[in-house]
């Protein structure tokens, strides 16, 4: 099953993801791309966080034999204290898992908090505010409204 | 006058751009935070390009004598040849011919293109690719639609 989740969804959404986030204070962002990009910037808007970082990782088969996550990107998160990690959904967990490992390393005098519109159940890893269970497969509006067909409709 | 610049509006447009820099074939983006990111989430998803990354600028005011422009971030463009520089407008053009200038400087060896959707003539950069010429102040719908009293709304 497929879900279309459009621009109104995301916008109905995210007002209600800035609200919750909102008590943790955060003062950067660290955005997880591709996914995370636009709810990041959007978030940023509504919480006024001028400090977006973006991150991402990439899977890779090494030699066939088990899957690797790469990190690409650094944050540079000095004189800040309160951090917010932005990704879109927590499916595996995977991506999320491995990145709150990473900041948490690499910054132990930064708190992280995390964040994300669909949490599936099955997630390795759950964030600290998510605002739909995922029971279907997502289909955000980024990944159809621009494609090539789209664009000629 | 100010024009509000809908998620249809952004739609549109965005699709236009991805038509238009497909011709420059680039392998990456870097992303101008904030006012790049959904941009380039979009033109990514829409030009099938997995390496986003984003850089900041910021000004300040250095003892209240000159406005300098400081940059916040690193690109990583290896194994790259070309890659598409994004944010959403150029107005003053400031901060586009900044990080031009750092990645031409840094990057000698990739050829970078760049656009936005709107350029104002007074710009003192002009993308290379850009949709609309700005005749008003543009109020995005990130600025906009995830704003405290939106959201109330």
């Amino acid at each position: 099953m497929k879900r279309y989740y459009s621009y109104e969804n995301f916008r109905n959404d995210t007002c209600k993801l800035i609200a919750e986030v909102k008590s943790f204070e955060p003062e950067a962002i660290v955005a997880i791309a591709r996914g995370g990009l636009s709810l990041s910037h959007c978030m940023a808007e509504g919480l006024n966080i001028r400090d977006v970082q973006s991150i991402r990782t990439e899977l890779y088969d090494k030699e066939h034999k088990r899957e690797h996550l790469s990190l690409f990107g650094e944050c540079h998160l000095k004189d800040v204290q309160r951090v917010l990690v932005v990704d879109d959904i927590a499916d595996s967990g995977d991506t999320f898992a491995f990145i709150m490992k990473y900041l948490q390393k690499n910054f132990p005098e930064v708190s992280f908090h995390s964040c994300a519109l669909f949490y599936k159940k099955t997630s390795q890893y759950e964030p600290d505010f998510w605002i739909n269970e995922a029971d279907a497969w997502i289909e955000f509006f980024w990944e159809k409204d621009f494609s090539p067909l789209e664009s000629l409709l």
